[in-house]
């Protein structure tokens, strides 16, 4: 591994970084900038009925803007990244465990997922996502009826 | 990037590491060691009543091995570093994910944010905590009277 | 630091990664693969009712094979390393926070701990970890017959 390899990793680590910051900060202009323009998404996430599968940075973006609105509040932690780069392409897998929050509906829904990613240096010499996918571990989803003592003593988006 | 910059980025990373493993092993003298002598501090943590704003590393330092001893468990867990350098200083944001329990109270205080840290390389060429903040995503209390059959299992502070 | 301390790193940091993607996806041949033939692990887990101390890769491997079946889902997030790296040698610090959940007898166990590993350069030129071990910060347990609303959405295993 030489500096160029280790100044990749260093780019790309920061690309999936900022792109997590920014779902859950709902900064959707920003989210766009981390993906290309083809990029393509694969949320293997059930509890939505199927796969959450997206062709093209606008519909990635878009249903973000749509579902993601301030009545729910995410939280994407995401580490232990495994990444290959070979030239202006890279590969890499991602452990993460997510919280969903519906505050109006008294819902909780929590898991642990494995991104594969694949990334793309672009003309413009900056990394971008171009593609994004995940297979769960587990997930699982609970109300908040039954803990009835659960309070929100803080909320960005209220 | 340069070699340089790549070993700053090292550095300033495992003094962030280094800050949250002091926290929630509760070594306050060597939590001392990683802030600046003015550092501040900003913690949006409502359930305080106010956020939690101290100004100098004894001030600091002082809080928490008031606030939080070992009736108190604490696990910060922080990842997804975004951070600038510029010479001497630098800035950074991370992603926490944080939760504390107080098992006398039978309370749970969890909850996830964004820091917003600066950081100061010293005199002696180490890096330090020059300021550190964070903005709530949320934060959630409930009562483990909801959950009879919650039972301790280890706690490294009993 | 130089060149060859931040390759080393990234080498260990991935190993570790690797190590824990493979506990969770029970790939247990590729998990062997992480560790040194004589591998030791100290894990202060006492829900178990004494640490898991084991001796020699097959010893480790042979343990999680046997109890990590699919009826048990297992998410061990660790990150924060603080690696010190000399020579063919070297030792590190890690975060976890982990969460097991067996369905069939509806219960979790979730927790944090603070792993210090040592890592060692083998004679193929790859690191492989030498000790594992771990303190816990705190262990948890609770039934889900205190959740009637909760369900599994998503199991990997199932």
């Amino acid at each position: 591994m030489d500096l160029v390899a280790l100044v990749a990793l260093e780019e790309i680590r920061r690309l999936k970084h900022r792109y997590l910051r920014c779902v859950d900060q709902k900064l959707w202009d920003e989210l766009a900038d981390t993906l290309t323009p083809d990029a393509t998404t694969d949320y293997g996430t059930p509890s939505a009925g199927a796969p959450l599968r997206f062709t093209g940075r606008e519909e990635v973006v878009d249903f973000m803007r749509s579902n993601l609105g301030p009545e729910i509040i995410t939280v994407h932690q995401a580490g232990q990244p495994e990444i290959d780069v070979d030239g202006d392409a890279a590969v890499g897998t991602w452990a993460l465990r997510d919280i969903v929050i519906a505050p109006g509906h008294r819902v909780v829904i929590e898991g642990a997922a494995f991104y594969e990613d694949r990334y793309r240096r672009c003309a413009d010499g900056g990394w971008r996502i171009a593609h994004t996918g995940y297979q769960r571990t587990y997930e699982a989803t609970f109300s908040l009826d039954d803990m009835p003592s659960y309070r929100l003593t803080a909320n960005r988006w209220a």
